[in-house]
């Protein structure tokens, strides 16, 4: 594996390779993640182009030496760790806008974009990239994920944003998966193949991603519910009734009272109902949005008819009371539309800055069909509610997904080995209701045998031999996803 | 191969075998298109279950034989011939609905049901199915092609309605590529991996297709133009603005003439200008269809502005000059509505009725960027127009997607050689602007020259490396996508 790291380091340059203990230790471990693994990369390598990836995977197939890509370090399912060592690629300065297509509404990026950056240089146009996922992660890292975020109900997922990408195979080979229409049917979709694929089967170098205009206008409403069933009811009722919400969240009452505790000044400058809420987004035209605004009221208030609805400048201006005993509340100014979001935005941020010295968080997914997610968060507030440990749901409700996270002391093996089962436990009721272990987190290292009670030997085994057919030495990101 | 049929009759039932020479010819040969083989397949099998077809792939990958699934017979690019013989897999007696979800807004299918059949049959939930191809098509087809229609503009195409398939290998191998969530980034997309196959891959043997709330509302305009360059711009004028159409159409003053000359009695009831049209639908709430209206009636005045804007009782509700010399018209009833998009639906039918005998149709399509439609369109006119023969065009220019579609005597060798020069003319012309050489029709055995023209060697090695891991004889559907 040295070798190969001095081999790369003669093509590169000695620049582009480093063995400096922290900087491999940065890159095998991840303090947001309690997948991790013992494994560390004998180098980090920074390649500079296609071709400089190409020529790092020439070297390390020849080697057999495993080839494990780096994007910003924010995945949470281990997906960037090294468990079989090898040769960390970092795509820091593969941080280019390649090609900006304003007119035909795509972008070519590289991996190591950040896409709160490619918005920012984009704006002007009316144009923006509507995955949303932690603010750090970079193109290449979203691609490989499949990721997505709060706007994922309107949008989709990354896989829905990609049109093409350019791969470097295990053995060096660099292919193109498409060319640049905005529909095709011809050839095998291989790149919905490499997306989510977590860098098992290729290195992607170079991503065109579609982009949507920037919506006119934008609304946020926030709706406290009695109970964490009857808001995820009313989440259910809410993306039924095909209203076209731009987002639909959910945090819980633990989340809420970390805001008040903990939350940016500008958050906290409200008072929070320490209940379950939901974060309603709404987009589109101004008249869009105020029509979507009143539908959304009157269903939450049909919902139990002796509610009181209080319609306010647009709809529910003021604060409503509305069915099942919420309380629903509009932005009443741009200023306060902003905050209203910002606190969903920071919500995982507020509560790892009240971690108690020495904790560690533990975060997991799951998405299940939209019929059972009221069953789904209920039975997952209870079961580790009975942990006795600090827990709270925030999450996608819109899409049927939801993060559970939970603090916990990583030095009491008891109390990781309960989250463990917890967590396990979760993902088999997920499981039981049709659902998925990992809803936008992909598998890593952390679900790995999730994944096959998920869908069975014989689904494993065709992507078993996909990897095989274009890496078989296996040594493109091996140990993710399935052994 | 007929001993691979009468062992299939022994475990299906003599009654689920036929060798009828006609059978033979109809599921061999379609008038549709161009892209026809002389090869017949030695028997046509009627399976009814995923075990029957399981028996038949174990039977036929025993023996070396060919298998080609068949749905409806409306694929144009010679999708289910069969150049290598071998069994032929008809899913006439696989249409059943096994399990509608009306709450997860997903339904579950066999790959026979037709989609219209469908869509009847759950409307009462206010859920519907939004991929529109040939309204023949059933939904085996449709996965396998990666269909789309004039729909795809707002809600994409097949690959984006399809949450998990079940498939049955080439040694009868059952595997299910998902459960029901309606987002996850669990292990690799092997749904996006089949959709679009053409059945190369596996034969798809139930589908679970995830279900979008029926619009409120819906309106149509028609705005015919002096040139088909100028309506071309104006649709990438519409695309670029963001406002969020349910489908955007063209017709050229040739497909609008066919109108006025054969359209059905509704749509003849009026007049068509013979001018380069386009056909624009809105759907969402009242209002918002309203105000969407609106602003692409005032975005296509702002392309000239001098236009006169005459605003009716939505907008534009009479008749309105617009800019670049456009005439916009908005279906004053529903009525109206329905018979202005009945005229769009109807082209290719009112096209082929006034085929003279003996004659032949001969169509294609590519999608390319946005930016470049006009050209693409006016080249391809331009073009098409140098044979003198009748050529036509319409399409999905919303999404940057049109079909040329051209009558001809399949008798007369120099005409059809004349087409066959001139089609591919109009490849070449896709890929150099990087575009795709099928937008809507897959690749079948008449683009498989132009597949690898677009995708080029390596690429295609990639897509045959995965073929060979999931097919190593190359029974599933042979001769297809790429040799």
């Amino acid at each position: 594996m040295l070798r190969a790291a001095q081999e790369i380091a003669g093509v590169l340059g000695e620049d582009a390779v480093t063995y400096d203990a922290d900087v491999l230790e940065h890159h095998g471990h991840s303090d947001w993640s309690t997948s991790n693994s013992p494994g560390r990369a004998v180098a980090v390598v920074y390649p500079r182009s296609t071709e400089d990836v190409s020529a790092i995977a020439r070297i390390c197939n020849r080697r057999n030496v495993p080839m494990v890509p780096f994007g910003a370090g924010s995945s949470v399912e281990g997906n960037f760790s090294q468990p079989h060592s090898g040769i960390c690629i970092d795509f820091a300065h593969m941080d280019k806008i390649i090609a900006f297509h304003p007119d035909d509404m795509d972008v070519v990026v590289q991996p190591g974009v950040n896409w709160v950056d490619l918005n920012s240089h984009i704006a002007s146009s009316g144009l923006f990239a509507p995955m949303d996922p932690s603010p750090t992660a970079t193109v290449g890292g979203m691609v490989s994920t499949n990721c997505s975020g709060t706007n994922a109900f309107r949008y989709g997922t990354m896989k829905d944003w990609v049109l093409n990408l350019t791969v470097v195979l295990a053995d060096g080979t660099v292919i193109k998966t498409r060319r640049r229409p905005r529909k095709t049917s011809a050839g095998y979709n291989l790149t919905s193949l490499f997306v989510g694929a977590e860098g098992t089967l290729g290195i992607v170098t170079e991503v065109t991603l579609k982009l949507a205009p920037i919506p006119e206008d934008t609304d946020v409403a926030v709706a406290a519910f009695p109970t964490i069933r009857a808001a995820a009811a009313a989440a259910a009722a809410l993306i039924r009734s095909g209203i076209p919400l731009a987002a639909l969240e959910i945090m819980d009452e633990r989340q809420m009272a970390i805001l008040n505790a903990n939350g940016s000044p500008a958050v906290r400058s409200r008072r929070w109902a320490e209940q379950p809420t939901l974060f309603i987004k709404f987009s589109g035209t101004t008249d869009a949005v105020r029509s979507d605004a009143a539908r959304a009221t009157s269903l939450l208030q049909q919902q139990q008819p002796h509610s009181i609805g209080d319609e306010g400048e647009r709809s529910g201006r003021k604060g409503s009371n509305v069915g099942n005993g919420a309380v629903l509340h509009f932005a009443r100014t741009k200023q306060e539309e902003h905050d209203l979001w910002a606190a969903r935005k920071e919500s995982l941020f507020a509560m790892t800055s009240m971690r108690p010295p020495g904790y560690a968080i533990w975060s997991t997914d799951v998405a299940v069909p939209i019929s059972r997610l009221a069953d789904m968060v209920d039975w997952s507030k209870a079961e580790c509610g009975r942990l006795g440990l600090f827990a709270s749901v925030v999450g996608h409700v819109g899409d049927g997904n939801f993060h559970v996270a939970m603090l916990y002391d990583p030095r009491d093996g008891e109390q990781a080995a309960a989250i463990a089962r917890c967590v396990r436990r979760m993902m088999d009721r997920a499981l039981e209701m049709d659902g998925t272990v990992s809803g936008e987190h992909a598998i890593g290292i952390g679900k790995k045998e999730c994944l096959r009670d998920e869908l069975g030997d014989q689904t494993i085994g065709v992507m078993r031999a996909l990897k095989r057919a274009v890496d078989p030495k296996w040594v493109m990101n091996p140990g993710k996803v399935f052994d």
